[in-house]
């Protein structure tokens, strides 16, 4: 039998080693018809370029990772990190995309007050929000893992997110449900109903949890069913909210990487049969 | 002007380059009049001469690291945990402390049922709370930082330890506060006012978060006053709740470790007056 993909969304750092023709071809060859990318690599291809090749290859973009990182107290680095994420929802309404991920930064240097660094991501989205709408682009906020609070994302529960994001319409913000970062804590179950009654879930996005964990925790994760995560559970509790988009992968590791791409491709389409779908 | 010392304990594992003697004359020289123990260098020395050499130099322990460690579904395993959490409770009675440290353990190989190991802690708990008392040992359960949730601990947050200890005496079962598994929760200064108005605060801990974290993630605690951590808003936190204990230095780091103690052991002291005290 072959397995129901209709949802599954392959995100692009889980395929690193291929350039985005070779993701494009890669995915709808395997009968995947969506993609979640990142700024970087699309700059690099050209914004207008990767738009054009999505559409010939009938591919969704559902989401582009990412904004945010508008934690600095200084008014000059805020102003560029603003500017920069104007930029980043200029890209995401160019290829298509309604979502557009929010990472918030972490502390600044020397910086201990982590509620105040909250308030400020409240704040840079305020001033953001508008624009996004403006352009037809929800900002996701995403609750990283606690491990990154310091140094890359000073939210860490899907209720300190949705404490954010419910500030604003719901068609302006939301939230990303992310396995990774959301598996440990026994209060995401209410988090994910609380995000789905508010029309909040804007992303979700699966990758297992394994350790040992790697220096500077960055390109650890796990592929779905290797780890300890209960990804089918969640993946229900997601649609019990009533969320019905993508169900997006997204697994930094270098194991991965070196691989050829269509054999994780195949191996990552079975793994989210078996454990997520 | 000499800073206040009265409530400074070293854990040991801040100087492991002491023996069990170095560290009790080191910190008798330094004026601090407490530490915190580990069972493996204790065993190692002897447990009745650890607690002789306790006494000769006049210094009180405020806990010992650790029982815990019972998250095994099958029956041989919790028996042999459960026979090795005794001989800890032994050991602290021993040594004089009226405090010992649990740390619940992570998932068993293949469990992706965090909400049940959860479960299996609070009955390993009742089955060892009443043997402590006996003893006059407190069972102090720890939530470590999330990051060691699959692994080492499946109590993650002071709201889950307290949710446990809660179903036991207060005499029988306590929390500990730890700044660097909790620093990063908005949910901590909730979680400590709690622990305080129900008299469970057992034992408070201090070391700074910094970042880049090693492999592995067990040993890049940082020295006080070196990292993100708002130490003395939480120390001020834990004395409003109505701690009057120590405040215990327990830094897991090989940078410390390779220095002079005694140099270490003076700039801790330093570090504790002007970041916590």
């Amino acid at each position: 039998m072959t397995p129901d993909l209709a949802r599954l969304s392959i995100n692009q750092e889980t395929l690193k080693q291929w350039s985005l023709p070779e993701l494009a071809a890669g995915c709808v060859a395997a009968g995947i018809g969506s993609v979640g990318l990142w700024r970087a690599p699309v700059q690099e291809y050209g914004v207008e370029r990767t738009a054009a090749l999505m559409r010939a290859y009938g591919l969704s973009v559902t989401s582009l990772c990412r904004g945010g990182f508008f934690t600095a107290a200084d008014t000059g680095s805020r102003a560029a990190a603003l500017d920069d994420n104007r930029a980043a929802i200029d890209e995401a309404a160019a290829l298509g995309t309604d979502t557009l991920v929010l990472v918030s930064g972490g502390l600044p240097d020397g910086d201990r007050d982590i509620a105040a660094a909250r308030e400020r991501v409240a704040e840079a989205i305020a001033d953001l929000a508008p624009y996004a709408a403006e352009r037809g682009v929800r900002l996701a906020v995403e609750p990283l893992h606690p491990m990154y609070a310091a140094d890359r994302c000073v939210i860490s529960t899907l209720g300190q997110a949705l404490d954010i994001a419910e500030r604003f319409p719901a068609a302006q913000v939301g939230v990303v449900v992310d396995t990774y970062h959301l598996w440990w804590d026994d209060r995401t179950p209410e988090g994910i109903a609380r995000a789905g009654a508010g029309g909040r879930i804007a992303c979700f996005q699966v990758a297992d949890w394994v350790t040992p964990l790697p220096a500077g925790v960055l390109l650890g994760r796990g592929q779905l069913g290797d780890g300890c995560v209960d990804l089918r559970g969640l993946r229900e509790l997601v649609d019990a909210a009533g969320y019905r988009g993508a169900v997006e992968v997204e697994i930094f590791n270098p194991a991965l990487w070196a691989r050829d791409g269509a054999e994780v491709l195949a191996e990552t389409s079975d793994r989210y049969a078996r454990h997520v779908a």
